[in-house]
């Protein structure tokens, strides 16, 4: 069972600067925006199932997962914006529409149904169609939970029925599982909401029939031997000691796969989870937190394979990544895994949107150049929407992945200025978090309980206060614990020492090799051309020299840019190769938070450097 | 018209350690393996026109191509081995079997002719039809040349007296074009060596009429706009200004837009080879005289786009780039063609087949890690073999790379031991040449003329001694040319300065920022992980610390090794990230002839190295 569980949203109120205008900006931009061309595309139109063969807009296979991840998160976000009734209503407005495309046996997907009915189940490998159910039921679940109407989640629960009729080891049922894993923390999710065991028992089922041999795929639907690994089907979950195949797929899996390992105190199961997570966070995980790093199949690669301008660090992907830290803190209560959560959510994650919350990349790479081979601008949409709808659901999270709750424990994973209420307990933390490493924590309601924060694993030195006078504490497993009979009004001051840092990869990284890295806290620097003029590649940073903590320029008040020395080499031939002796000439440079590039523009973006 | 001309093959005999062992490995393995091969694959038979649909071994739309090849290197294979009357006999009957595969019409074309003979010159743009049909041309003269026999000859003349009447701008006719370049090229050899006019203006109508609006393909052949530029067919030849596109199609359309610049005296032509010529050594060609730098379409990429891992740098590319270079110094008489063709002929041709002459690389990269995403190891065939059996052909042309005829001078472009003997003229040079910078020039008889020798553009300072006594000589367009009456047994000693130079590449080239290459004379070095273990991306080079000429490990007599002194970053974590002050421990360094990595056992290979 796990120790701790995530508020839920509405408990954490984000305050700070980093997050909150983003959260905000999912509600004016972000959500209006999807909600748009998810109507301008005809993804919404979709669930009147009156497409016919010959018209346009044929709903595609993956576009109810799209219409899904916004209802969510504006499930979500009418919690976080109560007031706001015209998007309660719009809401429901969709969730009747797709509840009213349900068929009478249960099943809903407007592609097969309309598109190509005689194919049901039959692509499971390919062709998304349990996990367009997946993200129905966690909108589902969210809607529920948000307005507490049971439309939608007694929809889903009929529908659910139907796939246990379906899928199992009985006698007629298919032995068929997800090409697409989602569908399985999503049954969890409901299982638990509902309360219904049969619920829990099908994700089980997915997640202990995947990858068995014979291999279904194979057997019944002619798939590729070779495709199996992509998506997870070469082995089965108890063989799995690594991240492999599409990183998105891998993640949601490992999320299913930790909840199950949770809920039946499976140790195997859980190892395998650890194993996957060390195999992602120690030798397949950009500095970024950014996760699969090719575009071939958009997938991990092997350990230590991390190119810098080909990474396709998918957003989805680090979000999957912050999901399963998420459930491997909550089980565990290890602050190491909120070590990796933070470094993807203020990094990898948040560099898919842009400050507008309406500009999206599929892929952050830690390179941009003349070079790159993909976008360098980050884009309104997708015709593979998954990103932004994603970010939808996102966004309104963030505060219940700084937050959890143990067993007379509240506790703080990420010191974010923010407001935890719950239960008659109230804490309100401050400060300029993760610009500054001085935090405080107020108690706005007394009341006696541990209260845990912790200390993160890039920070070398802190020091607390509690009323006022230093509190000696070592931190287990991450975390400081306090516990007594808080009183109202009593503070808690912590100091995290938040130097500059420089930072090397493994040697056998090659991308990074003679390369540093510049990281403050939790947030890794890059820098960009807009600062620094084009060619970055020839910037060599003397990581010797003291480097400075600067304004930003043209981010937003508070951002915080890093400066310091460097050399570049200087030539008077244009030949393409020379025996020129380099003549090194000093310069600065500066370097602004990764997830913040190209929010000035088109940019030349770097985040490892040569090292003078 | 050309000021010099290319020795007949047999004019020049190869005697220096470099190249002559090579050549020999042609006549004992090279040919006799990719006869093997062609046989083996069913590429010969195929000319018996016996395949029937169903029937295995299927003749492919390049077969013909591979064969042809072959037999032009046999041809030329029987000059340099006069005695191998078995090869001779072999050549014959091979020869035999495609002229008797010609149909009544002139046509000949195995693949076409069984397999879709319905389809005949319906789809220039990729089938390769013209492209086999250059190569049985270029077989045809060769075998002439080397026989005197005109079966073979006059078959080709058939078949392009047929194409004459099939494509053109007459009423009637097809206005299309090969859509992989060569023919050109080889009806110039046609018309050179039948005389006859008609096989030149095929030639140019093929290369003038390349790109015009409306598009032929697109408009034929429902060809992709996107697909024209990797086939030269975006633009005319009086457009180009740059090279694009699949990299041997470009080199050979070069090669055929040089022959007719020449030959019609047509500077604006000549110009446009001027441009292309440029662009691909000056912004787009690897240190190692490959081309081609992607891939994706086996294409040039845009300026300074160099990536050493994912280099594609095809074999046939840079002999493509030897021949292009050829033709232009025989225009221009300009040593700087020949630094090209020298830089190309001593690396990024010759690392495309092993020592045994029997293994070889279709993509030559200048990096090989755990991360090559390719080939390692040299092999010994290829379902698309152009590389083998452009081996077999190219081989037996290096002599007369190395020598050019103007109107009363003999030239000596690059200085390997080697003789020549034409027209009562004979000279030898000896000398350790690409190891060695002495070279000593006898004049074997007598006779009033210009010898000419080129100073290589690696070379900063040279002497020459002209029967004992220094001579004082300024290169002009890199060559010194000295006329007089040479006296039988007279000696030129040249002596090139062969200092080990440390190369840079210019600063917007991304893949070598902050990086070394070593050059030695000719040579191009490579680190081999045979000689210096694995993990080569961190190995930084002491650029300013001496290095040695050493004898190489387990390489031919005569191999020499540069060693020098590098250091190594050392770490004790074995974390992916680290804050961990690096140290860094002093080492030596030992590179080999790039051309001869991997003939040790697999081995990782790196040509630029992070600089200390």
């Amino acid at each position: 069972m796990n120790k701790f569980s995530s508020p839920a949203v509405g408990t954490v109120a984000v305050t700070d600067k980093y997050f909150a205008p983003r959260i905000a900006a999912n509600h004016t931009a972000t959500i209006p925006a999807s909600l748009k061309f998810s109507r301008d595309t005809g993804r919404i139109e979709a669930f009147k199932l009156k497409w016919k063969k010959g018209m346009p807009k044929e709903p595609h296979i993956f576009w109810d997962s799209d219409v899904a991840k916004v209802v969510e998160g504006m499930a979500y976000d009418i919690v976080l914006n109560p007031g706001d009734r015209k998007l309660a209503k719009e809401l429901d407005k969709i969730v009747a529409l797709i509840v009213s495309a349900q068929q009478p046996d249960g099943y809903l997907n407007t592609h097969f149904t309309v598109v190509e009915p005689e194919n049901r189940f039959k692509w499971l490998n390919s062709h998304h169609e349990l996990y367009c159910c997946g993200h129905l039921i966690e909108a589902a679940v969210a809607h529920f939970e948000a307005t507490g109407k049971r439309d939608f989640l007694d929809c889903m629960c009929r529908y659910a029925d139907y796939l246990a009729s379906v899928f199992g080891r009985g006698k007629g049922q298919k032995r068929g599982y997800p090409g697409h894993e989602e569908i399985e923390l999503a049954l969890v999710k409901l299982a638990s909401v509902t309360g219904e065991k049969r619920y829990f028992k099908l994700a089980q089922y997915f997640i202990e029939e995947r990858g068995r041999k014979p291999n279904y795929y194979v057997k019944n639907e002619g798939a590729h031997e070779g495709w199996l690994s992509n998506i997870q089907a070469e082995a089965t979950v108890r063989e799995r000691k690594e991240a492999v195949g599409h990183s998105v797929r891998m993640m949601y899996l490992a999320c299913g796969m930790a909840d199950v390992a949770s809920l039946t105190d499976d140790a195997e199961l859980l190892d395998r989870c650890r194993d996957i997570f060390r195999s992602v966070s120690q030798k397949r995980m950009f500095i970024t937190g950014g996760i699969g790093s090719t575009r071939h199949g958009e997938a991990f690669e092997h350990d230590y394979k991390l190119d810098n301008l080909d990474a396709y660090a998918e957003s989805c992907a680090a979000m999957g990544l912050v999901w399963f830290a998420q459930r491997m803190h909550n089980i565990t209560g290890d602050g190491a895994y909120v070590d990796v959560l933070e470094r993807a959510l203020y990094n990898g994650v948040i560099a898919g949107i842009s400050l507008s919350g309406d500009g999206f990349f599929y892929r952050n790479p830690l390179r941009s150049s003349v070079d790159s081979a993909f976008e360098r601008e980050r884009v309104k949409w997708f015709g593979c929407s998954c990103c932004p709808t994603n970010f939808c659901r996102f966004l309104p999270q963030i505060g219940s992945f700084a937050w959890s709750e143990g067993e007379g424990e509240v506790r703080l994973n990420i010191p974010l200025a923010s407001e935890y209420r719950s239960g008659g307990r109230a804490i309100k933390v401050s400060g300029g978090y993760p610009y500054k490493g001085d935090v405080s924590v107020s108690f706005l309601e007394g009341g006696e309980f541990t209260f845990s924060f912790r200390v993160p694993g890039w920070c070398r030195n802190f020091s607390v206060r509690v009323g006022g006078k230093p509190f000696f504490a070592m931190p287990e497993s991450g975390y400081v614990r306090i516990t007594r009979k808080w009183r109202k009004g009593e503070k808690i001051a912590i100091s995290l020492d938040m130097p500059v840092e420089v930072m090397r990869a493994n040697p056998a990284v090659e991308a990074d090799a003679g390369r540093v890295a510049i990281q403050r806290g939790p947030l890794v620097y890059a820098l960009e051309s807009v600062d620094n003029g084009p060619l970055l590649q020839n910037v060599r940073i003397d990581a010797d020299a003291p480097m400075r903590v600067v304004k930003a320029k043209d981010l937003p008040e508070g951002t915080l840019a890093i400066s310091g020395s460097a050399v570049e080499r200087t030539v008077a031939s244009d030949a393409l190769y020379t025996t020129e002796k380099p003549r090194l000439r000093k310069r600065a440079f500066t370097a602004i938070p990764y997830a913040l590039w190209q929010n000035r523009g088109p940019a030349e973006m770097q985040v490892w450097s040569l090292e003078a």
